[in-house]
């Protein structure tokens, strides 16, 4: 691969090289890089606002993380919050800390990724910021979204009888990190080592290049469901359910056997000796959509593809439980992802 | 002073706590801190949207900024592109990257300096994210502002006569992070060494504490002037002048002795034997206005407070050019920082 040094271009040629074949695809986008600020038009519609911040060493390992790849999850770990929301993303600024280990052509293989991103869920780059950094990649995200009015969902309106309901599957990319740990550890006892990814591709996808859950967003649109609460699973089921129920003020229950799973997760954790219920309810980085809907809405739930109903909330004062295979209840612990811990 | 551990209160305890003194000014924040993403309401209003990511050892040195004026810069330098635009900031996002040698006081005192810039602008924090970071401090601020319709101004609205003004003076702040500097290396040679400040304030305040210029902004506005073209000066003149310059395809000319430069940064650049125009020019972090307007405008510039003119716009074909103190003509090169040259 040819190597460009990153001062060939200078700060601001930096950046016009990397976005200008960026194209621009919502017209509340009026006015997008290349000012003291983007200008975006909202007129009678809700503007949803989020950010991230991710830090190498710490929330990805290049050693096994494509930088397309990276770009394409870090723009979509925040299309997900929007979408959490009831939201559509619109907008996105990505700001980089870059050292001088990195070339032109890996920033462009990121921004590919930012790109591709862009492209599949619709929305533009307005802004953002390049500078040096004396240690690791750094990388900063915020995306803006557009809300309807009256369609906006937040974490607090669950009542004690709604349905708890998950899209897609859980422990997934917890088990593609595990997967990608254990392989890094092997190649460093051995570099002449081949992975042994073979049958393992879906968990490694869902941890190296995950998607957002527009499609769940639409289909309850579609079908005129308006969830009373809803989050996006980052942190793993517990962590989330915890969220929902503090702010709710309700408990719930949740069933074991309902949470799902997909095969090669288990499989995965059985060749680790690990627990995937555990890997399910605290793994984390699943962006799947955690909601809750009216007792009402149930017909309409049970059709829906790619949804499960895990379980129900309840009066706060019976808190928060799991019903196990055997029918026991066992409390449940946010034991999710806390790197200042 | 008393530490507290950051791990004594987890990842959302640490934001709740830090963030709970915080209060709502603007009717246009309607749900803050707490869910998957802000809420915010725009109607009619144009939405400004900026971005900065402000790296430990590249953009600030912890050896000498304490962290309340850390704080205190990090936002006011995101208010200064919103005003830049001719808006108002009204909601700002806070991302923390921090490691465990950062106390929760530390923290506490960073915070400090954001709630004293979100009261003295009026902006709302209404999100972020605090992560652990393997090196040093990241801090990256998202600011959302409010644009009138019409009146929104760009870089690239500046014509062939415009005067060009500048407001407060200029090169103040690289003479003050000069000063500290020179104290730092002199306390490294010898730790029993007082630093000398005396009659360094300004200066110091500048580099350490600067203010964005809402007070301008609502001056302009008062005397119904809608600048040509507008920007924050944040790179040097130079710099920004060739922004302007290019996105308005025009020429420039300014005069070297209508540049204001203050009386202690003339002193201390006097004391450091260094030319305190090529500080002005080239400095960077003063973050006062610099802006175009017509001729017709000329009676209501010259009796506002704390604004020069400094030269004016010109064809395109006339380059820019700074005349010096003897008529002689030196054409304008764009030195000001660029950290990954």
């Amino acid at each position: 691969m040819p190597r460009t040094e990153i001062s060939k271009f200078g700060e601001f040629g930096l950046i016009k090289h990397l976005t200008e074949k960026f194209s621009i695809q919502n017209t509340s986008t009026i006015k997008s890089i290349g000012d003291d600020s983007a200008v975006l038009y909202y007129d009678h519609k809700k503007v949803l606002l989020t950010t991230d911040l991710l830090l190498e060493g710490i929330h990805f390992d290049l050693v096994y993380v494509p930088l397309k790849h990276l770009g394409y999850k870090a723009a979509v770990v925040n299309f997900s919050d929007i979408y959490a929301m009831n939201g559509q993303p619109k907008q996105m600024t990505v700001s980089l800390g870059i050292s001088k280990r990195f070339s032109v052509e890996e920033l462009e293989a990121f921004y590919d990724g930012i790109e591709l991103a862009c492209k599949n869920y619709g929305v533009d780059l307005v802004g953002g910021d390049t500078s040096a950094s004396l240690t690791g990649l750094t990388i900063s995200i915020t995306c803006i979204g557009e809300g309807e009015d009256g369609q906006i969902v937040y974490r607090n309106g669950a009542n004690p009888t709604d349905l708890i309901c998950v899209s897609g599957d859980l422990g997934s990319a917890y088990m593609g990190l595990q997967l990608l740990e254990r392989e890094k550890a092997v190649f460093a006892g051995n570099e002449n080592a081949q992975p042994e990814f073979e049958g393992k591709d879906y968990i490694l996808q869902r941890q190296l290049k995950p998607e957002a859950r527009k499609d769940i967003i639409k289909a309850l649109h579609e079908k005129n469901i308006i969830p009373s609460a809803m989050m996006d699973i980052s942190d793993g089921l517990s962590s989330e359910l915890m969220h929902i129920c503090s702010q709710s003020h309700t408990g719930c229950r949740i069933y074991e056997d309902k949470i799902p799973i997909s095969y090669q997760a288990a499989v995965m954790a059985e060749e680790l000796n690990m627990n995937i219920v555990t890997a399910a309810l605290n793994g984390g980085e699943d962006y799947e959509l955690l909601f809750t809907v009216s007792l009402e809405d149930y017909d309409k739930i049970v059709t829906m593809e790619g949804v499960g109903i895990v379980g129900h909330m309840t009066k706060p004062e019976l808190g928060l439980q799991l019903v196990d295979r055997e029918g026991g209840e066992i409390a449940l612990k946010a034991q999710g992802w806390n790197s200042l811990g």
